[in-house]
């Protein structure tokens, strides 16, 4: 299947002391479900860079990555360009099912996730705010979840071009592909 | 809709000092796309509990949680009385798409997603080895899109009663209904 259209995520307030392993989760799930790269912001923290280059290059593909000081400043750019989508999933926002069809793919469209404290400024940039349902969970999970719904399957041989390694489905056990074998 | 039958899922091989946070989003991930309990293995962690309880008491529902020390003792004896499908998430396995119609849900659902080693006996004793993707992502992407699979769209004021507060979606900002109100 032929991916839609170009999918960044920004990721909102990271915070180095709590949410490294729920961002390096966010930034996996981005490139895992097909989304072209993520923008992180808050803290700056290269372990989160670390993670996302050594799957790349263990596990092929082209997924991108970089920091941006002022996402709220970057996100009023692109908006005012009005060359992009931007989508805010958010347990605030109006359910992703029934946004479906409002929302329409013919741009690059830009995915952005929150920490703890969106400021309010988000919610009126944003294009739609989207809800994975209005019960408190996981931005990986919303996230994981919305790329699945947009995007659909992908053929990960295509997909994930030029890594180390792949992995043979199996209904019992691991079976890794090593490309130098 | 209603679910069509109880899930449960089983977190193996928590690590207090590094899985708090994906631990914790597991649980509520659990919760928010319908399972009906989360059973905790690896370190004995009181702050999931916690996290769950203040989310429950707030938000409402039935969610339960609770420690096992033998994980697959437990997964062994549950698995031999032949009363659920044990349904084990991991990279390896086969495409869930696939694996849809095979599975048969007619029994509970024990819903098992690792850690970093799971022992080679969980391959075993799972009636299913299921891959959401053949990528390193995340447990709680893959329980996440996996139980919106299965599950599909919950009436969350049906399903999430007797909370203090309830979100009211909309469009482009964040409103709270609380009960006492």
């Amino acid at each position: 299947m032929a991916i839609l259209n170009d999918i960044t995520v920004l990721r909102l307030g990271h915070r180095i002391d709590r949410d490294k392993r729920i961002t390096s989760h966010l930034g996996l799930t981005a490139r895992a479900f097909g989304a072209s790269s993520i923008v992180l912001s808050g803290d700056k923290d290269p372990s989160a860079f670390e993670t996302w280059q050594s799957v790349t290059n263990r596990f092929g593909g082209n997924f991108k990555w970089r920091y941006e000081d002022r996402p709220i400043h970057w996100l009023r750019k692109i908006s005012k360009n009005n060359e992009v989508i931007i989508v805010h999933l958010t347990m605030y926002g109006n359910n992703w099912r029934d946004s479906k069809k409002e929302i329409e793919h013919n741009k690059p469209l830009v995915v952005v996730v929150g920490g703890t404290k969106v400021p309010a400024e988000v919610f009126e940039i944003s294009d739609f705010n989207i809800s994975v349902g209005n019960q408190p969970h996981s931005e990986v999970a919303a996230l994981a979840v919305y790329l699945e719904n947009i995007i659909g399957p992908i053929d990960e041989n295509d997909h994930f071009t030029g890594g180390e390694l792949t992995i043979i489905p199996s209904k019992n056990q691991k079976i890794v592909k090593n490309f130098d074998d």
